[in-house]
């Protein structure tokens, strides 16, 4: 028998004579004053799809938030050091927007900068970073009086275990891609301009599936083997705009176009949860296992019968079902894009799998959106006894930077 | 502008009129008895090309050896639990390679098992699952007669800066997948089967380049940026069959087909190494970053000039350049299989970058493979100042089982 060959034999196909699909996955279709109007023909083209995939960074609202879920995602946080103010942030967002632009577009660093080589042969592989500012950052660069009201700390919620060490800070990157040395070569140069500006607070890693993994696209899993994000709102909903990013006219002006994301590092106790049966682990979340679609029937987008009660007098979608209380229509409305990334960081010391979800949702408004629902979560949905909420953040994430701007300028210049 | 919208738009396209690629990434072109013969047929079609990527199990060298690199993997290490023996592992390795199989074919958990689902909707995606047995696993299952001389612990070297936890192990599993969330499912299945017969010793992640990152297949690049694996043996060598794989008539007889994995959890010293120049690190590795060509010139696969004395009277690759020094032909022959996965742990509690690679090469026999090529790096290389091995492993890999067979049954019930 002949042993297999080390070099993949099969063929990485050319994106060809899908200049419309690329300019969907550029999400552009015309330009506003200063932003990229991305023709199709702009897109890195001899690479193969994976590698090729490229999103912009001048764009009216920052890339990251509304991107496909990435393969790979880094997500780290820095400290202001001692000594370093508001101009020294500056300098440091408009380093680090540069490099952003740069990395995006696949290109190395310019002659003469010490590029790390790590992501060279790839295309940008969807590579996205993203900027964000915390609750902290303002007293320490004297900009109080611009600290938005929606960045006041999230109250405290009896099931949290935070560790003070791994949550907030005063400035937070997001990273993702589709290919793990891409992301991998980003995080460093974030790192790098960080420079004597700004300390590394806090870092993790994630994932999601690889495109391809599936025959077509499809609602990613979570490691409980959920099918998760069903019922985001999606970019094309009328109300989008409103509620996941912060109106033109929204108060203060520098975040209008932003968006609030909240972070919350949230370990499953997955050998409690994979104990449950499967009829159990659908009651937990009140949707079915294998295709994500209601307890009370249909495929995964139909809508749930919420009243519905079963031959047994009970309800089929139980009271305490995540998918039930986390609900809009049970939350005053409450809304948010969650866009998260799986971790795996080993076993700990007991032995345990450290794993779960690097949950990340998007608002307009933290209390009209993760807020009261984290409050009505807090005190117990079925979904509480499997997972633990270990980190936290909070950020303001302004829109994006115009060509030769850079993320938060209206801010730290206005 | 329109948003970019949250599902991919990019056509996944079929395996289609690839079936001989297909045959030949599955490495199989005719099968010896018990063991699959398989034909592109039996691949699984209607998945897209990273799913459907399937390797296979029955066959007579363990998978994950010569297996393309893989985007995502899992190390993981077990010692037997106190009371488990002979009778208890053999039990085990039947239930992980029946278990290995399936996964390895996407097949869920037979009826009335229990499946976690998070591999649901994904192909194989190359999932493959490789089983390895320590030196210690002898003495606790009363074998210590069928002990290989290969398995003698590896000798202490100086710059060794080793975690004994994060060490040795009865049992080793290795994990690869082209897609993470397989891969996690795979490393749930395998902790799950160790039942009460085995606990996790330690447990490591790492990942490599994402297929079709690249416009075409390519060697990878570690996190310092350097093409790496170029002069690695190839399963069409001559001499591969002697040199990585253990003779059929080798001693003992139960490893026969087999190989022996030398596994070193070696940090990168990152901070320092990025303060070089391109130059510099060239004159490191004796190769350029930008290609891998040797500095004597030529492309990455030009054998390098090691007498070439340049304008200053110098050697063009410095005597004591990593790529010079690891040359069989600068130890006696000695020759390995490098397969590694890279790592990236986060930062350390100094704020120091965890990375670096999860070095794996496979060999005959690792006293003429990996010892004495450490021995000499040891004494310092020019790499040596810039990583530091930090865990370390040697296991006895035996061939593949055949179909109703487990891996290692002729050592446990020979
Ligand atoms: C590890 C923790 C969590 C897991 C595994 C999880 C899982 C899920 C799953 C499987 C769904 C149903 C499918 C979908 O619509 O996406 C869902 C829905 C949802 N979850 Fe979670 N969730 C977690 C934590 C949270 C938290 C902390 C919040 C917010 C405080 C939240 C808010 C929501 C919302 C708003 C929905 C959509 C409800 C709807 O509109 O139908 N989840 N979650
Ligand atoms: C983090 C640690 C290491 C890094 C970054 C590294 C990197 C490299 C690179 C870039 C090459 C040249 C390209 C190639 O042929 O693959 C190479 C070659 C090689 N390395 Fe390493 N290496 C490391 C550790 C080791 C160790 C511990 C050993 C064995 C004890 C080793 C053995 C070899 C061998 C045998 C070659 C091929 C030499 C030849 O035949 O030309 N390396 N390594």
């Amino acid at each position: 028998m002949a042993d297999t060959p080390l070099q993949r034999p099969v063929t990485r196909r050319r994106l060809l004579g899908t200049a419309g699909a690329t300019g969907l996955a550029l999400g552009v279709t015309g330009a506003a004053a200063g932003y990229t109007a991305a023709a199709p023909s702009e897109t890195v083209t001899p690479l193969a799809e994976v590698g090729s995939r490229r999103e912009m960074f001048h764009v009216k609202h920052q890339p990251g938030i509304t991107t496909p879920l990435h393969a790979r995602g880094h997500l780290i946080a820095f400290d202001l050091a001692p000594g370093a103010g508001r101009k020294e942030a500056a300098a440091l967002l408009r380093r680090w927007s540069q490099t952003a632009a740069r990395l995006m577009a696949g290109e190395p660093a310019p002659a003469g900068g010490h590029d790390t080589g790590i992501a060279l042969d790839a295309g940008p592989s969807a590579l996205t970073v993203t900027f964000g500012f915390g609750h902290s950052f303002f007293a320490r660069t004297g900009l109080e009086k611009q600290r938005p009201a929606a960045l006041d700390p999230l109250p405290e919620f009896s099931s949290d275990r935070l560790d003070a060490r791994r949550s907030n800070g005063d400035l937070w990157v997001q990273i993702g891609a589709d290919d793990a040395l891409v992301a991998f070569h980003a995080l460093r140069a974030v790192q790098k301009d960080a420079g004597q500006a700004a300390r590394v607070r806090w870092q993790m890693d994630g994932f999601n599936r690889s495109p391809g993994a599936t025959e077509k696209p499809m609602t990613t899993r979570n490691l409980m083997g959920q099918i998760d994000g069903t019922n985001n709102p999606a970019p094309s909903d009328e109300d989008f705009a409103t509620r996941v990013r912060v109106p033109a006219d929204g108060d203060p002006a520098w975040m209008a176009g932003g968006s609030y994301v909240v972070f919350r590092r949230i370990r499953m106790l997955l050998d409690d949860w994979e104990k449950l049966s499967v009829t159990g682990q659908e009651a937990v979340m009140g949707r079915r296992k294998a295709d994500g679609a209601p307890l009370t029937g249909g495929t995964e987008t139909t809508e749930p019968d919420l009243e519905r009660v079963g031959k047994d007098g009970e309800l089929v979608i139980p009271l305490n079902a995540h998918a039930r209380i986390t609900r809009p229509d049970q939350n005053g409305g409450a809304a948010m894009l969650r866009r998260p990334f799986s971790y795996h960081d080993g076993i700990d010391d007991e032995g345990v799998p450290d794993a779960g979800l690097l949950f990340l949702c998007w608002q307009a408004d933290p209390l009209r959106g993760f807020v009261p629902v984290q409050r009505k979560l807090d005190r117990g949905d079925a979904l509480s006894a499997f997972i633990r909420h270990e980190a936290s953040g909070l950020y303001a994430v302004p829109g994006g930077a115009p060509k030769g701007g850079y993320v938060g300028q209206e801010l730290l210049e206005g």
